[in-house]
């Protein structure tokens, strides 16, 4: 059998833990996958002295994560500390400089230089794995990159965040509020202290930089992406939407349109019986559109320590095995620039719920305002208050209305108009509604 | 850019046809990915005439696909021909033998030789590339053979066959019998005019041969898989599954038990909210639980000629990246003999439906049958005759059990005594239930 691989860990929380405990566990079937032994010589982290109860014994210890990129104790740097900058970018940087291939599950470090690092790994003829920095266990990095090669892509979108779909199942399931959801998803762990990251839709926009760099062929830019997070969505709107025949779910979509690559992340409106509908809990899915192939969906567990670390490890393999590829799939030099097709040019139906102060003439001026920019109103509803009322309330009541497909543009410009003419309290909510 | 990779392409059918078209159409964005120039550079087929409006100007006619492979014209051969034996077999063997990699789409070839032929490949250092082979789009030989390499596998399983899962969706949704359905299915052309080979369940038996093989390094035994079709299902038993919160599927399942690897194909009820029950029409679907990533689910077009063109060309490209890896993802020779665990050992829940002489004492005879063999009853359902009926019917009456977990062997006995009883009147309708 060939030389053993010596894989270096720059850092061992939960992901850095489960990468070096099975890579230790499972040596042997994971040699015979390669073809060759894959051994950890170094790891570095920052409290060496912690009881991680890994196999630890004659691996090397480096308090800097660039000082083992730089070692000659090893052939792959496996990064795990995360952040697009500091220590996780220094060591990426360092390991591509010494020619050494990297895995890494860092998102946020290859949205925002990713073709830095895939021009440098590329000149200096190393590989780039980040099969871990999108959707988890899901083999979807490999799936885009190679298994459908053939295919032009048309859209790439999906759950890619299990906070915020955990907290949006939750809430439509129990008819509870945002914040209570969020508390819960913050005592069992699924989301941060500060869960701004999360449920602002941010860690979904550098997974979708990704997919959308993979899937079009173009630089991963995740300042172009629109984003939108969850903090505004409502039981109210949750069974509003299961009673038009929808489910509400964060997605990252990623669209070929003729002004550009459209990516953008916000609540979406799903027909209710879509795969991706369907997927509940901290669970990511993600459905891809190819020419050729037709749709094709994949879903599993989008985050963990093992779950990634099963990312993290088959890379190491394919690396180990001789892989040696563009890290997007084709050379970095024909990424195309991100276009950013903005979202005023979005096309697509809409969900919209306005609190509409109940005078005379406030439902005729909306459905003119609307008929004015062209979009037309596939279904309207407005609950009646309580069955004996025989007259107007002074509280607004809530009017949900759905479009048919219509320019963004056009639909921003009916809103103002509404709100300007002084029948809604407050500002509308608006929820695009994504193709099955 | 490095020198093109020349490709023949023996079978001109559905596949084929669309394997040379789109190469032709993509060459370009091809290249870029491959990091060389494909070119179609032979094919062969039966009829040389027909206009099949093929890009095929200077691309050298084969009559014989042996020869086709043993032609110094190509540096890889794909076979689209189909069957064990024969010129598909024959071609592949030769392209070996000469030191050639190949792609194929023939999955009873290779669950028939497949250990044969991936010893010969590895001895001349050939890849042997099948995703076209299993759940035709999907990239699922690729995940399991690269992208779950961290994992020791519990249970693969999945909806292998369109023809089986479209006609069960329209008897399920129609209330329509199976024979009318199949007739629909060909008419559709998602029928052959001999169906048996898909509603027998031997398509779905060949790709979960390979499946096992690729899970859990098994060599390739259709003869070891315990199958059964879905010719004998009923619109009654469908409307009883929905009634107690399943879906009937065609599922292949690979299981690893204390006694092997227990493979069987059969119709299967599974609960009605699980992933893989949810497919319908067509589409293939693949569910794998491993020990590290916990369960992931893939699902697409499992059949038709650009779906599967699909597969055959992102196998063609990973070639010419230089990709070479055992077929099954480790040495042929360390592929265990398959283990064959019979299905009497199986154990799991049942759905059996009886067809019970109406007369005092057959429901408590049948319940003591059933305790005899120590088997639990989850759930009794006997429709009572017409409302205003106050005497048991001559007609026999339909009653459905659901068991509990149970063995095999013991069902199979409690059934057996029953039958001797004379309560019965024709055999039992069984179906297993699949757990989530």
């Amino acid at each position: 059998m060939a030389e053993p691989l010596r894989v270096g860990v720059a850092g061992l929380g939960t992901v850095g833990s489960s990468v070096v405990r099975i890579l230790g566990a499972k040596a042997e079937e994971l040699a015979a996958r390669a073809g060759r032994p894959i051994v950890v010589t170094a790891v570095s982290a920052r409290e060496k002295g912690r009881d991680r109860k890994l196999p630890l014994d004659g691996v090397a210890w480096h308090m800097d994560a660039t000082q083992l990129a730089r070692s000659n104790d090893v052939d792959l740097v496996v990064e795990l500390i995360g952040g697009a900058e500091g220590a996780a970018r220094g060591c990426v940087e360092t390991a591509i400089e010494f020619g050494r291939p990297v895995v890494t599950a860092n998102k946020a470090l290859l949205a925002r230089h990713g073709l830095a690092i895939a021009t440098a790994a590329e000149q200096k003829g190393v590989a780039v794995g980040f099969e871990a920095a999108v959707a988890g266990g899901i083999p979807i990095v490999k799936a885009l990159r190679e298994g459908l090669s053939a295919n032009s892509l048309n859209r790439v979108f999906g759950i890619l965040n299990g906070t915020c779909n955990y907290i949006l199942t939750r809430m439509e399931r129990e008819k509870l509020g945002f914040a209570e959801c969020l508390a819960d998803a913050q005592k069992l762990g699924y989301a941060e202290a500060d869960p701004t990251f999360d449920v602002g839709g941010f860690d979904t926009a550098h997974k979708l930089a990704l997919l959308a760099a993979l899937a079009f062929g173009v630089a991963p830019d995740p300042d172009g992406i629109y984003v939108e997070g969850i903090t505004s969505i409502t039981p109210f709107d949750l069974a509003m939407a299961e009673e038009l025949g929808y489910r509400v779910k964060l997605l990252g979509v990623a669209t070929r349109t003729d002004s550009g690559v459209e990516q953008r992340v916000h609540p979406s409106m799903l027909p209710k019986d879509a795969a991706v509908a369907r997927v509940d809990g901290v669970t990511n899915a993600v459905e891809i559109d190819g020419d050729v192939v037709g749709a094709l969906v994949f879903a599993g567990p989008g985050a963990g320590g093992d779950a990634t670390a099963s990312a993290v490890i088959a890379d190491i393999v394919d690396i180990a095995r001789g892989l040696r590829m563009p890290a997007f799939g084709v050379p970095a030099a024909s990424l195309a620039a991100p276009t950013r097709a903005p979202m005023s040019r979005h096309e697509g139906g809409y969900y919209i719920r306005l609190s509409v102060i109940d005078r005379p003439g406030a439902a005729a001026a909306i459905a003119a305002r609307m008929a004015e920019q062209g979009i037309s109103l596939k279904s309207i509803v407005q609950r009646g208050r309580e069955p004996d009322s025989d007259a107007p309330g002074v509280d607004p009541v809530a009017v949900v209305l759905i479009t048919y497909a219509t320019a963004e543009a056009a639909l921003r410009a009916a809103l103002d108009a509404i709100e300007a003419d002084g029948h809604i309290d407050g500002a509308p909510q608006v929820i695009r509604i994504e193709k099955r």
